[in-house]
Formats: C-alpha cells, sequence, structure tokens
C-alpha cells in the first residue's frame, strides 16, 4: 500500500513491517530504531542476482554497495545471496571480513584511499580496487611490488553523462572529484599507466553517472560511452579489457507518488545496449559488475519515532515533534530529501494532518519533513518514517550526545537486534 | 595572524597552535585530528566569567553551550573555570555529571526531552530545566510531584527578533520549533500554568535568537522584549520572575575577513540596557544567564589532514583530495559554512593556489571548502581547517564507517589526547 511491499496495516489499525506490528516493535525495542524487513532486502539481492543470469548468462556480479547501509547482518545476509560488495573505505572492508566475506568478491572504491586502506586492500586480497587517480595508482602498483603482489584494477571513469539529479549527487561528469575524464585524455593515459605497471593487473573500468536516477536512458548512454572508450583503448593500446562496471544510482520509492523503472526493466534494457553494441564495435561482451545499494535496502527499512510535543502556530504551521532526527536521519536537513511518514497506532485513519515533524537536536533546521501529511496525532503516538533503510543509519551522527538507534531485523513477523543501540557508556567511551 | 590568536608559523614556517607545531602533532597523533588550544578556551571562559562580574556585580552566571563541543575534558575545562554548562540531552548530561560537574550548576534545554530524559534531569539535581512546551511542563511536574521534588525551570520563550543569519540556524521567530510565542498569548498561559503547578518553580524566562550572529542590535532588541514580557507577567500574574537567561549565538571568526563584535562589548552594551530598561520598567534586575558554545571553543579549534591526490581538470578546477571530510566536518555540505584553510607544513608561503578541499566519503557534495585559496599542495602535505572547534566533533558520523579523528588538547606547545579516535573495532562493536 505504502511505498513497500513489505509494509501494510493488520488488523489492529497498525502499521506492518515484514510481518511485524511496529507498535509492537516500538514497545519491544524501544524508539527511535530503524526497522529493516530481511525478505524484502533477499528478494531485491535475488533480483539483480538473477538479472545477471538472465541478461548476462551469468557473466557478472551484482555488488551490494555497502555504503547504503553496512553491518555486520548486512553483509551476511549479502554474503548468503551469492552477491559480491563494494565497499568505500577501511572501516566497510573490516566489517565485511569480519563476517568472513569473500575477499575475491569485493570491490573497493574510493576518491581518496589512504596508504594504510591501499595496505589493507591489498594484504586482504580484495577482488578489485577501484583506481581513481594516478598517484593512487603509482601508490598501489608500489604496495604490490613491495609485497611481491599483482593487484587487479578497474579504473574510475567519468563518462561525462549528468544524470539530472540533485547537485549533491552527481558524479558522472566532467566537474568531479572522482576518476578519470575521458575527453581530456586523462582517462587514457591512466589506461596507459596501469598497463605499464608492472604490479597492476588492469581488468577494466568502472563509472557511475549518479544518485537515486528514475530515467534509463543515461544507463544505456553511460553503457555505450564506456564500450566506445573500451574500443578507443584497444586501438591505442592492443588491450582488450574484459570488465566493465557500470556503477549503481538506481531509484527507489521514497513517496507513493514516485515512479522509478523497476530494476528488471533497467538490467534488460541496459545489457541489451551493451551486448548489441559491444558487437557492432566489434568487442566482446565484458563482464559486467552492477552496484545497487539504496535499490536494496532504501524501501526495505524504516525508522519508528515516539511522538513528543505537538505545538500548533496560529497561521503558520503545527510541529510535531519526535525523539529522533537529524541525527539519525540528516537527509532532510543535508538534501530537503522527501519521505512518506505514517502514525503506525493509527495506521489505518485518514492522513489529513499537515504537520511539520521536527527532530529533538537544538537545531532549528532539524527537521525530518515539513508540511507533510500524517494521520492527526498526539504525544506518546509511534510515527513510522518510510523507506529509511539506505543513508539513514549509515550517515547518523551523536549530535547533541544524542545515542544512535538500534536496527532491529524482521522476517516474517519475527524481529532480532542486527546491531544494538548505542548507550550514554557508549558514547564517553573514548573520552579520556 | 590568521582567525584566532593561538595560531602562529615557527621559524620552520609550519602552522602552531597553541605553540606546538602542527606538522609534529600530524606526525604523533595522525591525520585527521581536531586540536584545541586550552589556554584559547580557557580566556574565552574567564571574558565570559568576568563580564558577568564586571557588567552585573556577578549577579548571573555563563553557561558553557556545551553542544558546540562537549566531551569530558571541556566539562572539565568549564568546571575549573566556575562555568556553568548547558545540555540538550541526556547524553550530555551523562558526560558532564561523569566528570562531577556540579548539577546545580547546569541548565536543560530541548525542544522535546524525552519522559527517561525529564526523569533523568529531576534525578539528578540539574539546576534548570528550560522547559519548552505545555506537555514538557505537565509531564515534568508529574515527575517531580511522584519523586517529591520541586524543579525550578525557566520557559523558553520566542522573543519574535529575526536576526539575519542562516536560515537553519534562525531561532527567535514565531515559525520555530523551539518554546512559547509571546505574541499568540501563548507564553503567558505557559507561565500561568507554571506558576499553578505544585512541583514546579518558576524561577525566570529564557531566549536565544540565533546562532553565529554579528550585530548587537538583536541582542539589545531581545533584552528589551524579554523584559517588558516579565513586566507583563508581573501585571497579569504578580509574579516578578528573578532569571533571564539571554541565550547565546555571539559570532566567530571563520574567516579573516569576519569582524565580529567582540563579546565583552557585547556584555556591555547588553548590560546597560538590561539595567537601564529594568530600571525603567520598574523591575529589579534579574539574574542574567549567558550561554556562549561556539564562541568558547570555535576559533581555538583546527582540523589536520593529509593530502592525498592533487586533479586539476583543465578550465575547471582543482580537487585537493584529504583523508577526512563531511564525517569529520560536515558543515560545509550542511550550511557551505566558510573556513580558511592552511597548508601546515608551507604557512609561510603564499596563498596563491586555487583548489577545492574534497573529503574522501563517496558522495560527490563531501567538499570541505570549493575554490578557496591555499598554498600550493602536493600529496603527504598537512592541511589545517582553522575555526573547527565548534560544530565540528559534534556533529561528526561515521559515514562510509570511517573512525572518527581524535581531540588532541594543546597547551603551551604540549599536546595530550582528549578524546580518542576511533578504531575499527569501535565501529563494529554494536553490530550483532
Amino acid at each position: 500500500m505504502y511505498v513497500s511491499d513489505c509494509i501494510d496495516i493488520n488488523a489492529k489499525g497498525h502499521l506492518t513491517i515484514g510481518g511485524a506490528d511496529t507498535v509492537e516493535l516500538a514497545e519491544k525495542f524501544g524508539t527511535p530504531a530503524y526497522v529493516l524487513d530481511e525478505d524484502e532486502i533477499r528478494k531485491n539481492c535475488r533480483a539483480f542476482v538473477k538479472s545477471i543470469d538472465d541478461n548476462y548468462n551469468g557473466n557478472g556480479l551484482a555488488l551490494y554497495a555497502s555504503k547504503a547501509l553496512c553491518c555486520k547482518e548486512m553483509c551476511r545476509i549479502v554474503k548468503d545471496e551469492g552477491m559480491g560488495l563494494d565497499v568505500v573505505s577501511g572501516g566497510e572492508l573490516f566489517t565485511a571480513l569480519s563476517v568472513d566475506f569473500p575477499a575475491e568478491k569485493i570491490c573497493f572504491h574510493g576518491n581518496n584511499k589512504t596508504y594504510s586502506e591501499l595496505v589493507y586492500a591489498v594484504d586482504s586480497g580484495v577482488g578489485r580496487v577501484i583506481v581513481d587517480n594516478i598517484t593512487e595508482l603509482e601508490t598501489l602498483n608500489k604496495i604490490a611490488a613491495e609485497k611481491n603482489k599483482k593487484v587487479r584494477i578497474l579504473l574510475r571513469i567519468k563518462p561525462g553523462i549528468d544524470a539530472h539529479t540533485h547537485d549533491f549527487i552527481k558524479t558522472g561528469q566532467i566537474d568531479s572529484k572522482f576518476g578519470f575524464a575521458i575527453e581530456t585524455g586523462e582517462a587514457i593515459e591512466a589506461v596507459r599507466l596501469a598497463l605499464a605497471s608492472s604490479n597492476i593487473d588492469l581488468s577494466g573500468l568502472h563509472c557511475h553517472i549518479g544518485s537515486q536516477i528514475f530515467e534509463l536512458d543515461p544507463f544505456e548512454l553511460a553503457a555505450k560511452v564506456m564500450l566506445d572508450f573500451m574500443l578507443l583503448v584497444k586501438n591505442k593500446t592492443g588491450a582488450e579489457l574484459s570488465e566493465l562496471n557500470l556503477g549503481g544510482g538506481f531509484g527507489i520509492k521514497y513517496l507513493s507518488s514516485d515512479s522509478p523503472r523497476p530494476f528488471t526493466e533497467y538490467m534488460e534494457r541496459v545489457s541489451k545496449v551493451v551486448k548489441a553494441y559491444a558487437g557492432e564495435l566489434g568487442l566482446k561482451v565484458p563482464f559486467i559488475y552492477i552496484e545497487p545499494g539504496r535499490s536494496i535496502v532504501g524501501a526495505a527499512g524504516i525508522t519508528l519515532y515516539t511522538v513528543g510535543a505537538v505545538k500548533t502556530i496560529p497561521n503558520v504551521r503545527t510541529y510535531v515533534s519526535i525523539d529522533g532526527g537529524m541525527g539519525d536521519n540528516p537527509r532532510y536537513i543535508l538534501y530537503q530529501a522527501d519521505y512518506e511518514i505514517v502514525c503506525a497506532n493509527k495506521a489505518n485513519r485518514e492522513r489529513d494532518f499537515v504537520a511539520t515533524v521536527a527532530g529533538k537536536c537544538c537545531e532549528s533546521g532539524d527537521l525530518i519533513q515539513e508540511n507533510t501529511k500524517i494521520q492527526r496525532v498526539q504525544p506518546c503516538d509511534i510515527l513510522a518514517v518510510l523507506s529509511t533503510g539506505a543513508y539513514n543509519y549509515s550517515m547518523a551522527s551523536n549530535y547533541n550526545r544524542i545515542p544512535r538507534p538500534p536496527i532491529v531485523m524482521v522476517q516474517n513477523g519475527k524481529a532480532r537486534l542486527a546491531v544494538k543501540g548505542e548507550t550514554y557508556e557508549d558514547i564517553v567511551r573514548n573520552d579520556i
């Protein structure tokens, strides 16, 4: 009924996720709490894995972009579903390795990996390092040489495509901190240097054109640009690169009115372009990576809060204050991100109450949504903010020294902790 | 020379803070690292304490607004300097009490304190609870009644003043999640209810008109509005309230070109208005609280980073990537906040290199400053971002599972850890 299949309303009129009554979850685990439906996550994983089979004859790998939500339990689920992992830091790599995620199925990203992160990547034997710049390429070659290893890499390329998304999350254009631009010649120079580096094995290329993209055209175009560049590489250097990582950025539903194209349609249409255009250019169809993150966990998660003060300012607006805010969900103050909000214990009533849902941080901008329609609420009601599975826990802070909420994993009506909520003791743990 | 007296350049041409060579600090503590000068913090504390003595005959209390930077060591320093503390959550209260901060000198703020936070405040015997709304007033009275206690409070009032600052950090207007508006009549109703609540002792009023304010007029105006309201309270209820909390919001220097009015001038001018106007209205001069936060620690702190890739995009711009970013300093992506950046190991050279300083998070918006002038840098140089003492560590996240940096406290050239840097083990500590 709402933004995701895993959300429903039960006979009591309470909102449910994965068959669990959210009002009972709030009682059992306290609020705020992140709640994720494991089956929805697994369903999404399987859809991507299956499309690699269906559309590329299995000649590819879907990587979960763990920056969307990284914790041990997510790594376990993704591993169990046979996906690979895209990590962007030593901390994400550490999390993955701590649950014995197969290192060879991990791709290590980032515009500025530190020296110690590169050493960690080489020592762990990650499958591919996605090299972002010349400094990194040289450093990595040196580290690998010292360890007498050969490191397999992809080069991050800017295909120069603007995917018409939010300014902050455009990444494919030439004005980006990420990667090598094709049009300036730096991309082909990087290929030459990689090919000439004795401890580097250049497997292929990577691109990523943005986030939360709803259209398919930019993905098709990016695939073509990358294949064109692979042909250029072949013609200029003789090397036929065997791998192409097309990145992620598939849009998800934050609002019921959102209409992202289904992932299956994305996979089908882009694979057709890849296969046909590779044939046209006389290239072998490369091994394909894709990197869904938000589209795996975003709509599979919600956040539960308890309503505190309800403050109506005549002729201005009504503030509904909750017991969380920008600390656990900074996406509204950062990007003015849209969310649907439902009163969990009154989910079957009409949403005809216009409210500004405010967090509890001492900052006026700490809002979760402005002038949005929810059920008429009062103190102690439970609010559920939908589609918060991605980039909420992962971006959470302890602003105002507020502990970060737990992550509760739900499956078939049963709930368990995946990440414990922080305590005050946790907050002062490193204070001397 | 730069934004703060505690910053200098030594004979080696290195940037110093509190007499310590920042290049040596980077070597010893690693990067990123927050570094604060204890003497600068103490100097600022003393200036506020002294102005209460000078301008109000000691009939007042300067509270450190700990949301700017809260850790045990900051609470110790503030306690040692005889200031009170403004806390906004159970976590901040816990931190303060863990170093035996005198509870009676603590004011507890917040637009939506939870039930357990109110219980904690009452049990701890905090000096004042700053009550934000009617729900809270009723809950607090009930909790106090159950414990057979009387709780001293101030009411948070919206004086309706717009301090011409950034949209996100305006708080004095009627359209705010904080406090009771005077003009709608809710403020006087709250006073009546507080006076009628048997376990509440209404000591006075609080207001806060915004953050990072450079002018003095809004502060003078707010003081007058509050005194006018105190007269109204006296006339309508017979109660002469004895305390007035004028909040904080004093602007600091982020850029050398910034010209905030000195705190001493603020204290002098506002105190004159308070004393004269109280006399005019036939009111006793109230006990005055002020709440400096940023102005205590902001310019006393810097953040040190190591330069990674330097990427010049012809005709576009140069990205200088550092080993931190929006995780440890989210103020640029949140507010497009200005900072001065200096190459610590080349501090005596000219800043003639226009660079966009980019963080290492996998997000295009993860920048610290765009097209700013720094010294010409190369990989492994140390960059210092100035005036990061406030709202940097306190707002830091583990986005991308990057550990949060340590806080190093410097005094007279000597450095010690105040907060340990996080480890990968810290990051997975609560993962199940």
